[in-house]
């Protein structure tokens, strides 16, 4: 298999994709970019995951039934208002791509649309009638950070990435932009993540792909265990890289969904890192679980664990918290004979052996703990499966950021 | 039905139980009491309700092994030190009930065994032995506040009920203490709850009563989400109370239950309102559900939302949190009709109709949000299930108690 190599450029890496971010009047009195848009030169294969709530967020909608026929050339995305919950958000959500394909020459069925932010307040149409036009004007492919940045809600830090690889004997690439800050932020809504690409691919390859990758991925972080409604991947590749269609499961596809994967899993660590009020990205590695399916379920349930999470915090090599959450994890397993180490770039601690306490020194391990990337070694010591999570501890701002974010 | 009044007392108002609590030294370098007995004058039915996690305490399974003929006359509890995860657990449980045997003239097979505390650290025999000829000793009808104190962990008050019906033309009493402080927190382990009546009742009945009351008290708090490895619900009915012995589902067992029932959803909601750092007591009622068991997940899923439970600290009325916990409950049921209203002593505020915003003064909404007691009706429409669930709010304390626990 040729090597994955990461790139600059986020999701204008891939050749003909352009975008923009500016700030159109959504989030009130502030001159913050909440509105970003990207176009791909040419019609793309399309493949999108939605959010499991059952309240969903009215573009999600639209999104679905516009690329019912694996196909899209744009994205159209605001943050500041989540367009879930209130009076007329169909309508909206609609109204939105005709604005944007009028803009870009297109139909309106060829625009993924996508809102973030708060829920059940009224969405107006006045800053996408001002703001589309200007986004098109202002479409580059050097625009990956605007928009990546123009999607950010509670998000410290924009999040992007970009990698190289060979197919059918040609360079492809793969671009991803996401916004959290938590995964899954009911009122800030939502963990949003576009993902480009100039390999040629099928649509139904791409929809493969994709449902296969988020299960490893952004389905394997949490910060705070609410699932939002708005929650959306979606993926565009225009096959600009001119490499024979992807349309088996040979060793292109492997390749392609190696490298996806590679970028899928690279923004849901920067979610994690960036969860809200986060000052640490939690790790949980798993293995030896009776198969692969415990092992996740077991290495998310570790990192979404409040006790663990606020141990973490705390910088306390709490291992009683880790085997509280396996022990409460779905499943059936055996909890006799499990191993835990915490380590960091600081060291490893080896903490519990066959279930019980190991000696080992606090001061050692709070120092270890005291880095800002921890990770927790899980052995079941059972069977082969193993799955890794990522979470972020529990911290004072979490509270303060959720106990007040609308006022 | 007769009516049920609140007495005082707690574990001791029933007939013929004493009970004791005293500083026996496993909350090392400290003067609180750590080690409580309750002890009924007379054999007694009894019944448990155990932790659902895989990781369980040593003395659960001695205790259940001890219980298993419906018998027990005692109850010894420590509190420091969980005895979990930690080796020589088993002989160490079996070897206390063995102490508090012989101080009290009993079978050992007769004596419940509890601990809370850390997991995964040694817990030594020689506190029992000191301690357990001292409480023996101390036994008083009035002890109850003793036993009940000597029981907590992180919790800032002793919670304590007890109340008075009548059953077969006799006056009979129910009495309960319990410790958190979160329904579940694995190290500073469990909810802990015993439960004493002078009332006569079989085994049989006396087991199938707490477990129907248990899901509608403690199973319907939560304070973390975090499911402990010790958590134990314990009654002993002694039969002093002289009542015609309650051997089938008749009009007796029913008033039985009832006051049980009150029992439990009054320690429940105690712990609750104590849960780790909670500043306030969040109540969520479900009504319109398509069935009872629907309209419990809703209310728990709701009042164990991080997201709610921090708007609630910042008494922000985020109703979109509402609506996005309900909308990732378990379940099939609609969420295209939802009323959402928020209540305490100050007022009551509609803040979403048909699953929309509704129109309301933020202001009156953050002062009625403001008391130490929060309501939130939720209607969801379209059927006759309806339950209720306890929480708090998610503060500033709860990631300082928790992110340095043990040091």
């Amino acid at each position: 298999m040729s090597e994955i190599k990461t790139v600059i450029g986020g999701v204008c890496a891939p050749a003909g994709f352009r975008a923009s971010g500016a700030a159109c009047g959504i989030k009130a009195g502030s001159d913050k970019k909440d509105m970003a848009l990207i176009v791909s030169d040419v019609m793309c294969s399309a493949a999108a995951v939605y959010t499991t709530n059952k309240v969903k967020g009215a573009p999600l909608e639209i999104t679905r039934r516009n690329i019912e026929n694996g196909r899209a050339q744009a994205v159209i995305c605001n943050s500041g208002n989540a367009n879930t919950c209130a009076p007329g958000g169909l309508e909206l959500a609609d109204r939105t791509c005709e604005i944007t394909a009028e803009a870009l020459g297109l139909e309106k069925t060829d625009i993924v649309v996508c809102s973030t932010g708060v829920i059940g307040q009224r969405l107006d149409i006045e800053p996408f009638e001002k703001g589309v036009p200007v986004l098109a004007g202002s479409l580059s492919y050097d625009g990956a950070d605007d928009a990546a940045e123009a999607i950010m809600t509670t998000d410290t830090v924009p999040k992007s990435i970009a990698v190289e690889f060979e197919a059918g004997g040609k360079t492809c690439r793969i671009g991803g932009i996401a916004k959290g800050s938590g995964m899954i932020n009911p009122n800030m809504a939502t963990m949003l993540s576009f993902i480009t690409t100039d390999a040629d691919i099928t649509p139904e390859l791409l929809d493969k792909a994709l449902k296969e990758v988020v299960e490893t991925s952004y389905n394997q972080i949490c910060v705070d265990g609410d699932t939002s409604t708005n929650d959306m991947v979606v993926v565009l590749a225009n096959g600009m890289a001119s490499n024979p269609c992807i349309d088996c499961e040979g060793e292109d596809y492997t390749i392609f969904k190696t490298a996806l994967s590679f970028v899928a899993a690279d923004l849901a660590k920067k979610l994690a890192r960036d969860g809200e009020g986060a000052s640490k990205l939690i790790e949980c590695n798993v293995k030896g679980a009776p198969d692969k399916a415990i092992a996740r379920r077991i290495s998310k349930t570790v990192i979404s664990s409040n006790l663990l999470k606020a141990a973490m915090f705390g910088e306390d090599a709490n291992w009683g918290r880790v085997l509280c959450a396996i022990g409460y994890t779905d499943g059936d397993f055996s909890t006799d004979n499990i191993d835990v180490t915490m380590s960091s770039a600081k060291g490893t601690v080896f903490v519990c052996q066959g279930s019980s306490h190991k000696e080992y020194s606090e001061e050692t391990a709070s120092e270890i703990l005291s880095e800002e990337q921890i990770t927790i070694d899980i052995d079941m010591n059972q069977g082969d499966g193993c799955a890794t999570a990522w979470g972020c501890d529990l911290t004072y701002d979490y509270v303060r950021i959720n106990g007040d974010y609308r006022s």
